[in-house]
């Protein structure tokens, strides 16, 4: 039995790159028998950057409903909101007493904010001592990241290796990164990766008219509707494709082949399977958005079990640091 | 109704100077009609030098029982082990969200260690954070202090100030320093300063011939026992002084000065006011010490109230920030 850990970006509201890139996948391994998943939504590091309540309840609502729209199995796997476990916290101070200055000071993601350090608050400069209490404070033993965090997973290591080494006992388990080369890469509206930053994305919760539209804005060319197109160099059939079955991609494939199909025609295909493959994620994701009390009762499944799990582990640590 | 909070360093065992020039001024003035005082030990503060559980739980215990034997006033006044309100941890979190770097990397506090950097944990750079949640979190309006921290009370203030505007509502007591110009310098065995460092200390609170041995080696000068003595420069006299009634100050110096009196007489009447002048506290201090739960529970009078002021203001907190 493996214990997987994953932290859930809470700044922005999932879409469909997010979905098919991270969600999706991660849901898909968490079902795998030997593993036991935890997913956080890591609310208490969107401080860093997001200081407005209505923004960060409406995006970690938003979080909470997107994994838990996709069949998100409450009873084997945890979804919690990080802010809910507050023993973390508590964690950090002990461990930023374990934590060398100079590792956190020639960390990358602060040494790549070193030049505009008048900007830079406290929490952006210690925030890997709070990711490692996320994960060590659970017993994690993998943490699936991205390139840019290695490191950060290689600070946990060093802290939670000097506190079990301090107090000669394993009280810690030292995690493991594990780098998915494979990400999938979904293009946005303009054609680049699709990104919250480059506003090219497609949030498929939104009422019917409003995604329409979204699809509408995807860059075509400019090639007269008779005309026969190339398939794949199309945003619109590189996303058709990402989404369709094989034989939906074919008959796709030979509509721009054999012309007389028009840009508008693929994307009306493509906001229709929006619709009807997300039809059951989509009506259950307004349910939750729609009645918060029922969003908390699914994720207090989870918080329950997790602040259990915190507990335990901060009763040893309490009791090895005598407190 | 002014509210004041003092922190209590917990490291080491409280010597007579502790006790003369901080415990019981800070007794006296916590029994003026008009304030309310909070005294908190500072035991998670200890995790920055002190990494030793038993040392820590010795320490904060003798600390407590000290205050507890000089007549605290348990109901009016508040005594509590900041670790028992692990509020102040998930404090410390958002107000470091709120505190530029540059204000902890340029506190003397850090910039005195600055030279010695891969000897710092970040627990020593962070730690103004988690002072200043000690203080809002509690509405202190004055804290008395040291010249030397007179800057983190700055930084509290920047702090509080910056979350209030942030807000724009009054989250935030912003707190004032109180300097205090006159602390008594009470003379240690060796005619310095009394201090744990200097290992000049009397602890008044041993076991009588452990005190008595250490009441012997007071430092003194080579006068014969025949010829008469200045009992201004005798650091025996010098700490009688500070315990003693006029009387028997004037008793003592006409000793002193009349000759045929020797050093080891002055020794032993200091010990014999000593175990007079503090034969309660001792009692009291000794009692405590041999029965933890007794000490338990005279700490948790004032860990419940601490502990509801806290849960309350984070939920002023909690709510400001969307959590």
């Amino acid at each position: 039995m493996s214990r997987i850990l994953t932290g859930i970006q809470s700044t922005n509201i999932p879409h469909l790159g997010n979905i098919l890139g991270a969600v999706l996948p991660a849901i898909e391994l968490s079902k795998q028998p030997g593993n036991e998943s935890l997913f956080f939504i890591a609310d208490l590091h969107s401080l860093t950057t997001q200081k407005e309540a209505a923004q960060r309840i409406n995006s970690v609502n938003s979080v909470a409903a997107t994994w838990l729209a996709f069949d998100f199995d409450t009873q084997k796997n945890l979804l919690y909101r990080q802010s809910r476990i507050p023993e973390v916290c508590e964690l950090t101070w002990y461990l930023s007493c374990f934590t060398p200055f100079p590792m956190l000071a020639n960390a990358h993601s602060f040494k790549d904010k070193s030049e505009r350090l008048s900007d830079v608050y406290t929490g952006l400069f210690t925030y890997p001592v709070l990711m490692a209490a996320d994960i060590i404070l659970y017993d994690a033993e993998f943490v699936p990241v991205g390139k840019d965090q290695v490191q950060h997973i290689e600070i946990t290591r060093d802290i939670a290796q000097k506190f079990n080494h301090q107090y000669n006992q394993e009280i810690f388990v030292i995690p493991q990164a594990k780098v998915d080369e494979s990400v999938m890469i979904v293009p946005g509206t303009d054609g680049q990766k699709m990104s919250k930053s480059y506003n090219n994305f497609i949030n498929i919760f939104l009422p019917e008219k409003d995604l329409l539209k979204v699809v509408k804005t995807i860059v075509t060319d400019a090639t007269p509707l008779e005309e026969p197109k190339n398939p794949d160099t199309c945003n619109v059939f590189k996303l058709y494709k990402l989404l369709a079955s094989e034989t939906q991609i074919a008959e796709m494939r030979n509509n721009y082949v054999k012309g007389g199909y028009g840009y508008g025609h693929a994307k009306t295909a493509l906001y229709e399977l929006i619709l009807s493959k997300f039809e059951k994620p989509r009506a259950r994701y307004n349910e939750l958005m729609n009645n918060t009390n029922l969003l908390e009762k699914e994720l207090e499944v989870g918080e329950a079990k997790a602040r259990k799990i915190a507990q335990e582990k901060l009763k040893q640590v309490r009791a090895v640091l005598g407190f």
